[in-house]
Order: structure tokens, then sequence, then C-alpha cells
């Protein structure tokens, strides 16, 4: 299944992929994150007693999974890209977390912030998680996992730099992407054998192997259990290839009009445009958020 | 005005100390969060109006602010905790995030977690935002603030230092905690005039002067508004003073049974008591969290 987050009628809603149309299923469960913890039997079964559609072509794409969960992303987790930026194989996965509001869902403009010009790309495989738990085993730790999906982990790398912590370079309101949406566990039978590829104006700019990683995905998801509970609808990003844009010679840094895709074959194809931050004032913003 | 939260009749209310009794006004607001965006005057009327009180004594304590609100911490922020840390003086503030599952409210137990013996104390004063902003300047940024409260920002020191990123030390489940309460801006018209004391089972460990940050929390609002909006109930931590655990000669780690107490005179005093984690398998649990 392809479980999808939509506008509809103004709200958040979700629904499954059927061929050109999505059945939308915000009735029974209100959100994404709230079905995963149901269950894909009862998802499944949800679906067969649905009886509204809406062409997949006309929606406005949301973050599969986004408010008030937890996104843990993986640094440095493809050798090679480790070598590009200098560094030494890590001994522990390197993991910092990203607020839900960084992140806009498939087609939605991303924004390359007012305040840096050094807005960098990184395609990223996600893991959603579909069953709660602590201090997972490894060796268990895909029967933890409801599906996966497409990050666009994009970094402002002056500010990632400006402290040893990357946090404000990887918070900016609207910097990267999920989606388009979150491809069930069982029709990836070993995501080790996914390709993550990026594209910039349809040139490739990253292209790695899930198989790659120096911390598995089964390793991740033991690792962060050991200290925070993993529930249904939380993110882990599992870290980028090598071949950003801040080591390219000359660098490639992203403008307004680029177009950025992170594309993994057999989970799903995500693509933003990016545009300039808006100047408008909004200190007395009430804008909402979750996750912080 | 302190506002504070609490358990009440088993579901999460908030309300107002009235000397010895908390005015209650969940049905008014469901939590503290939404109330410091409705505003100090609307509290006010509401307390005017409100007739339900609890004697404070009987109160089971809930972190003032946390699910679903961004908490943003500050390492290294005060020039002698640099030293003794054997860092260089920053030059942009050390951020990380913390979810709000790492946080209990005061006099609950913080957890010493199974995986680790090194876990440590940081007292630190954390401020409450109270109105919506982004790209705050310094100069207005003490106007977005609702009020003080006290952290226990403690940390598991081996896992903060598994890689350049601090997040798992920072992150463990239960490890610190927030309150006893928001004790409102217009009782604090200088924070920079407050002393933040930690005690470990009475013996001050760490006692500091915010007026010694190297980021006044001025600087720190901007500077964390350049990145990400800010919102009424979100959290910044604004980093510890010297006299660390892990510094001390012999190193002096927490166990379970000693008493932590970080004391902000004028703003409150928060008390723990740290137990061991449990080690009943929760794999399958389900609990609930917010934040991420």
């Amino acid at each position: 299944m392809k479980l999808l987050s939509f506008l509809h009628r103004g709200q958040p809603g979700w629904g499954v992929a059927q061929g050109d149309e999505v059945a939308v299923l915000t009735s029974q469960w209100p959100d994404l994150a709230s079905a995963l913890q149901a269950g894909s039997q009862a998802i499944g079964q949800a679906l067969q007693a649905s009886r509204e559609r809406l062409p997949i072509a006309g929606l406005t794409f949301l973050p599969p999974v986004a408010a008030s969960r937890k996104i843990v992303c993986v640094g440095l987790n493809y050798g090679r890209h480790v070598a590009e930026t200098g560094g030494e194989l890590p001994r522990h996965p390197s993991l910092f977390v990203r607020f839900a509001d960084t992140l806009v869902g498939h087609q939605a403009d991303v924004w390359r912030p007012l305040a840096s010009t050094r807005y960098d790309f990184e395609g990223e495989l996600a893991v959603v998680i579909g069953k709660a738990g602590r201090r997972i085993p490894a060796e268990r730790a895909l029967a933890h996992v409801a599906g996966y999906t497409c990050m666009a982990e994009n970094s402002v790398r002056d500010f990632q730099k400006h402290s040893a912590q990357v946090t404000p370079g990887k918070n900016f309101l609207r910097s990267g992407a999920l989606g388009p949406w979150v491809t069930t566990s069982d029709e990836i039978p070993d995501p080790a054998a996914l390709q993550v590829i990026t594209r910039l104006n349809g040139e490739v700019m990253q292209d790695g192997q899930v198989a790659d990683l120096i911390f598995p995905i089964p390793e991740l998801i033991a690792y962060i259990s050991t200290f925070t509970p993993l529930a249904p609808g939380d993110v882990i990003a599992t870290g980028t290839p090598e071949g950003v844009g801040a080591r390219r010679t000359p660098p490639r840094f992203m403008v307004a009009g680029d177009v950025l895709e992170v594309d993994i074959p057999g989970v799903g194809r995500l693509s933003n445009r990016v545009a300039d931050e808006p100047a408008d004032p909004i200190e007395e913003s009430t804008e909402e958020h979750g996750n912080g």
C-alpha cells in the first residue's frame, strides 16, 4: 500500500493510493500515524469499506507523517559521504532532530532561507515506525517498520557549522520535504536493496545504495530506541550519500526555481521546487506547529 | 503569576497558584500553552471567574509545558563551564533539541538509564515563549517571553560523546525535569539578575549567575528565531553553569535515591528524586509521546 496525506476540503486528510486515485480514509482515523498504530490489516479492511475517491493528480500533498512525532536524522552514514566531508568513520550513529515544520509535502515549495545562500540538498531514505518499542533488538527491528518514504533532508551549510551541533542548519522553516507517500514494508522485503537518487533540474547529483549504510536500518532502530521510545509515525532519516552541493567544485547551492527530486525506485519520487523565503514580517504570526 | 500543570482526575490540567492552593483553569483552556497564547490579561480575568481550588501540597506535578512544543537547549553558555569542559569560547550558540518525553514534572522521579552509569546533573534556567515570532530582534525579544521555569537538563555523558552530536545523551526517557511552574515575566523584570543553584542531596554543586551567560536570553531568542518560528509554550533552556558531576574529582554521577534540586530564587525550586529505570520489557508499549 501507498499511504498519503493531503489537504481535503481545507483540512489535513489521508488515504491509500489505488491506481490514479486515492481512497480517502480520514473518517476512520484522523491521520496516517493513528492508522499505522491500528496496523496494516485494519487499514486494509477500512479500505474495502471506503467509498470516497480523489484523483491523485489534483492533490495538495502534505508530509505523510509530521505533527507531534519524533524525526530523528542520521548524519554521515554513507562511507563515501564521510570521506567527502573529511571525517573519520564513526563508531556510533551521529544523530540530530528536525522539527516537523522544517518539512513540506510532495510538490510543495521548499524555501531557501533569507538568512543564507548556502542552501544544499540531501536526498535520503526515511523509515516510518509502525509499532511502538523501546530497546528494540536489531534482529526484530524491521518488524517495527510500517514503511518507507523519501526525504529531502536539506541543510543550510553555514548555520550547520556555527557550532559542533548541526541543529540550526537542519531546522530552517520549510527547508526540507517528506513524501510523496509511505510505501508499506510488505512491498519492500529488503530495504538494503534500495537505491537513493537525488536529481537537481533533472541532473543526477547523488546516487547511493542503502546497502552501503555504515549503520544499517536495524542497527539504527536498536541504537535510537536505547534512549527514546519509538511510536507509530516516528521517522528516521537514514543519512545522505556522497555528492552534496557543498562538496562539489565549484559548490552548487540551490536557488529559486531549482527543482529537487529524491527518487527511490519502489518507494516513490519526491519532487519539490525551490522558492525564496518570503520576506514578510511574521513576528506576530501565530502559525501552528507541532513536534516542536 | 505562577502557572502550574498537574494531574487532575487522572487527566492533565493546569491552573494558577494562589497561596497554598491552585485555581484550576482547565475548563477555560485545555493546557497552559493555549492559555499563554491567550495572554496574561485573559488568564487574569479567567482567574477571577474561577471557582475550583486544590491544595498545591497534594498535586502530582506535570512539566508546565510539554507536549508537541519545541524544546531548544543551549550547550556551553557559561564561560567557566566552557573552561571546565576544555573548549573554546563559542561564536554562535550551540543548540540541541530535547523530546518532551525526556522531561518529568516537579517531584516526579527522574530515571537513571539502564544503559549507562554516567548520569549527570545540569541545573538551568528555562525560558517559556508567550508570543509567537520569527526573526525576532534581540531588542524586542523579552516581549515574547511568557515566563521562566527551572530545568534539570540532565545528561548521559557516554551517550552524549558517542558522536559530535549530543542528541542521544540528552534524550533518554524521563532523564530530566521541568518546573515546578512558570513564573510569569512581570515578576522577573530582569532575568539576567537571576541565580541558578543546583543541589544534590542538599549540597550545592552548581551556583551560576544568569548575568554570566555568553549568549544572553535576548540574543538566544533572536538567533533561534532566525531559523525556526517560536510559539507560545516553546521552551529555551539557557545552558548550565560550571560544577557538573563529570568534571569533578572524583566524578560524581547520580544514583538511585539521590535528590536533585534546581533552585532559582524568584522563579521556583524544582525537586526530583533519582530512580533506576525499570527493566520491564516495554518493546510492545504503545506509550504516548508528543513533541517528538
